[in-house]
């Protein structure tokens, strides 16, 4: 495959100590050279790095270092060419302008990574942790991402996906012998075999979910009657985690306020409407929500305003608490004014004792969040899916083979078993590209950014 | 000077396809090599990149190319490397907290390019171009930064000091003399350099008005009777203006509408409230405002409405605008529905006859509006100042020799004279930053972007 040239700014935009324009196919090096006043390119090894002025016909740009790397020694299996300019945003435009002048294209979203795909150089599966490393909120979503991209479950998908074939063929040969009744495929093997891949996908489809968590977030609801400090919690776990995250320059995330990242894992935090019994109509709308985002959450953290509930109440709360389903932290908002009394009438060991306004007590409260998130197995770095695409197509294959489990039960005829079976091999091809279409591959790299 | 290794994220922060890590410091690469699994570094030829794993401990944070770079072979001329990683937050953020684990510091704002100055890799005035370089919000002024920085007035600026420095020498040699009266320095001769420098300063300081234009924008009002379509004017040359950025992606400017790039050169235009009589104290504010905005404009663009304006009403008003003593250009506005009378009763050719609302004759009107800003002087490349210290600077030494003169003129003795030839040799050094103090330094340097 000889590709057109296409080139993009590849750094983020803005003003900064330098950009990085990149450029691949195999016209990128012949093409870069016109607008560079320095070396002869084509003649450079591999890898390396020269300095000279970038211009446009006698006007020069800027000066520049361009990086050469040559096929099939790049990111794209393409010449490729990078260069590095002075971070300004009249530069890129400039350079990039003369490089189009000069016979390259604007590059697509995600085109070089979906050339480097096409080249071989990883497979689908990978070629999509890609956007998810760039795109990574959390260190653990970080660590999932690069474990997909650097194979994840992609060889296993394929080793399973061989032997299906395996015995697909042999039921297709069965086919072709028509009514001589012969059996190739033992069918006890290939439920071994179905029953392997069953449970290989089931592990991959449940840690989904646990996958979401670190990519999306977790859906966390702070709830509790009006006053009980619902608001003051949210801030204090705000700020702390904001001291926290800004010892390095440019990691504080603007406009998401309610997003705290707590032990690796992203919180999205909720605060909602006290719940009481209202009269008022607009009040009411709004605890009614409440109830609705508690019912949505993946855990609630209630909080219990100690210096003025009774133990009546807090019992009642309880009980409206466990009767959700919802995973739940129930919290003991400010233990300083407590009534001595209501204390006593707790189960102790149930709460967290805080207060949110002294700041008591967070760190305890933010470890017991973290509990109901089997951190450990999340640290370990074992392969998860965290892609809805990789999800769905793990959900269909599981279907297909119980369809072919469900028939051999039933002794169905070779010629449907056949049919199922190419449905699971179709679905699990296409997680890793050994099956694709050009619609696939433009829904996936469409997604990602130019430059990428 | 074997300074100790800082660390910055070089490229603009936010999630894209690569980012890039700076280090620059005697022990660049040994950092490095702590946290990369791949070559050894240490002996690798300058100017090679090198794929691996970026790595704290045993946890891999990215798949990474470093590019090496050995003293003096560098920006800096310190051995540096430049980390290119996946563009993410995280992903930097991670990488930058294990190389300062190993030793490195994070770099303060200008640090790199204050170290190539103290490297002796450009003088001062070129350093200070390189920040403007990248601030540079359009083509001409990034043509005025890159001469500046590739050299621009910093070697006559020298060559002119060293010969006041030697006529500063026979002077305070003379002085060694005392009582004997001898002449050393050839009074004609000082006078000769003396003309000569300032000359020189003189073109620069001139060029200073023209480098302010290109480097700040032009103050340009539109004014004129309420509903001449004042606010139909900016928002027609906005619109078409940003029709014309945005073919290349990234170069939209938000947040300040009202600059326009017109041939290169950045426009303010100021939309003001109408002109007219009025008994409202508040709108009379607004246009004492306006008449103030006009008089500390650059160019005024006054619309007349044709539609309605009596030609008496248009002569008092073009009576109006010659008396302030500003550049102006007179715009007949809803040519299209003017009165014909009126049309007749103008002197035709002084006018730009347009129509705002249905976009007539802009273009006409953009190129008269450039014909007051001496394009082509301005295109050539001619060395200008655009920077407020330099431009303080030459005032100071034009000041300094301006009393050297008039000492000589007035016979004042040897020591006033070296007095003021030394005063005019520090100015003139502090330019190019054969003076400097650590004050200064590190004022320059504060104004640069971290990771430059």
């Amino acid at each position: 495959m000889n590709h057109d040239t296409i080139v993009a700014l590849a750094t983020a935009q803005g003003i900064s100590a330098i950009a990085v324009i990149r450029l691949s196919g195999g016209d990128a090096i012949r093409i870069t050279q016109k607008v560079f006043r320095g070396k002869d390119l084509e003649n450079q090894p591999s890898h390396t790095i020269h300095f000279g002025n970038l211009a446009d016909g006698d006007r020069i740009i800027d000066e520049v270092l361009v990086s050469v790397f040559k096929a099939p020694n790049s990111f794209t299996r393409e010449n490729s060419v990078e260069i590095s300019c002075h971070g300004s945003p009249v530069i890129v435009k400039e350079i990039i302008k003369a490089l189009l002048k000069r016979g390259a294209r604007l590059a697509a979203p995600g085109e070089f990574t979906k050339r480097a795909f096409l080249h071989g150089r990883f497979d689908l599966a990978q070629a999509e942790a890609v956007a998810d490393l760039i795109n990574a909120e959390t260190d653990n979503a970080r660590q999932a991402a690069l474990n997909q991209m650097r194979g994840g479950f992609s060889r296993e998908i394929n080793q399973l996906r061989e032997e299906l074939i395996h015995f697909a063929s042999l039921i297709e040969l069965e086919l072709d012998f028509g009514e001589e009744d012969v059996t190739f495929a033992e069918r006890e093997d290939l439920r071994k075999l179905i029953l392997n891949i069953q449970s290989f996908t089931s592990t991959l489809i449940y840690s989904f979910d646990q996958g979401n968590v670190i990519k999306s977030g977790v859906p966390t609801v702070i709830a509790g009657k009006p006053n009980a400090g619902k608001s003051t919690l949210l801030n204090t776990l705000l700020n702390e985690d904001k001291a926290i995250v800004s010892d390095i320059p440019g990691t504080t995330r603007d406009a998401i306020e309610d997003e705290i990242v707590i032990g690796g894992i992203n919180f999205r935090f909720i605060d909602t409407a006290g719940l009481r019994e209202t009269e008022d109509v607009i009040e009411a709308l709004g605890i009614e929500r409440t109830r609705d985002r508690m019912k949505k959450a993946s855990l609630i953290i209630y909080l219990f305003d100690l210096a003025q509930a009774t133990p009546e109440e807090i019992h009642a709360d309880e009980d409206m608490l466990a009767s959700l389903g919802i995973p739940f932290i129930k919290v003991g908002n400010k233990v300083d004014k407590a009534d001595q009394k209501t204390l006593q009438a707790l189960r102790q060991d149930e709460f967290v004792f805080i207060s949110a306004s002294n700041k008591t007590n967070i760190q305890q409260l933010k470890d017991r969040i973290l509990s109901h998130f089997h951190v450990k197995a999340i640290k370990t770095g074992d392969v998860m899916v965290t892609n809805l695409r990789h999800y769905q197509n793990l959900l269909q294959t599981h279907e297909s083979l119980d369809r072919v489990m469900h028939g051999m039960d039933n002794n169905i005829t070779g010629d449907f078993l056949a049919m199922d079976i190419r449905q699971a091999l179709h679905y699990l091809g296409e997680i890793t590209g050994v099956i694709t279409t050009d619609d696939l591959l433009d829904n996936i790299f469409s997604r990602f950014c130019i430059g990428k």
